[in-house]
């Protein structure tokens, strides 16, 4: 890692938010994000593959956060109870982050290449909830019923998170989405 | 669209799905779908926007089918029926295609740009469905739920049908998804 910089990971992460909402993402360079954190382009190369990753490199520990949840319940829980613990788990990356979750998602909202980049990413999480769970033994379609389920509580809810100016917390409303979901299949409107 | 050609768009569609089975997406040239087809370069393009575009040239019927269905239902029933009557209506593009289905996506699977592609297909799907459900008064969150929970069962039955060999057909599979997705909200194990 060579010379320590203190929080340079984050410092690198804060720039580049900075940058990519004041001129756009595409307008930015590497130097840039480097220049405003104070560090070197060589430093950001130590942290980053490139100034695409900068936006997603919390979604590794997305999903080991998930995956342990979910392998911290008893083999004998629902597939639903694991899901519901691995999503818990998750939502931790996130606890006193709704500003900087909010500017993440604009920035992407704005670019075709992110919204691919954030729809991957999102499609690699659910494989491996799916993963997971069939390595407790819940067998198919459940595991990849449940994975996607997975996917589909944390897109609504998470964009109902991010648009809310209340003080609840992710994971409520990833409760909410999840019991609507369950009120949807059942034949129930959901209504909030 | 100048001099007329008996299915020309067929016609392309399946050379292309071809050639990139049998030597590659990134090493197939539109010169060379437009040969196997028998046709002019000039009249691919008029039919496709470039080589990635005969790969979802189907999406935009899939969405209106789908829209239409859920539109041909009657304003007081659940969105779930709704969404079921869409999905239902969604699947006649694939009646007597599953040799073919299962041809393109083994071709997507194989590429990273195509998968995002796909991903990207699947969301706007998605937007649209939350929209048609909107438009018929379904509230927050429950169009949007409802809208991810039919991408949700349309991958995984879709995946299903693709995999299986017996004869029964993609709306069975989906069905049975969502029959899955009702038992395992419910807290239950939804083995097939």
């Amino acid at each position: 890692m060579g010379r320590w910089e203190p929080d340079a990971r984050g410092r690198l992460a804060e720039a580049a938010l900075e940058l990519y909402s004041e001129r756009g993402y595409e307008q930015t360079t590497v130097a840039e994000i480097a220049g405003r954190a104070g560090l070197t382009e060589r430093t950001f190369f130590r942290h980053y593959a490139d100034k695409r990753e900068v936006l997603f490199g919390g979604s590794d520990l997305l999903q080991d956060l998930f995956v342990n949840g979910v392998a911290g319940t008893p083999l004998s829980a629902a597939p639903v109870d694991a899901l519901t613990a691995g999503l818990t788990a998750a939502c931790a990356v996130f606890t006193d982050r709704r500003d900087l979750a909010r500017r993440r998602q604009a920035v992407i909202a704005a670019n075709r290449e992110l919204r691919e980049r954030e729809l991957t990413k999102l499609a690699t999480l659910s494989a491996a909830a799916a993963d997971a769970l069939r390595g407790r033994g819940v067998g198919e379609p459940a595991a990849s019923l449940t994975a996607e389920m997975g996917v589909a509580v944390f897109k609504v809810g998470f964009a109902r998170w991010i648009a809310a100016d209340d003080e609840r917390e992710l994971g409520d409303w990833l409760r909410e989405s999840l019991d609507g979901m369950r009120d949807l299949t059942a034949g129930g409107r959901a209504e909030p």
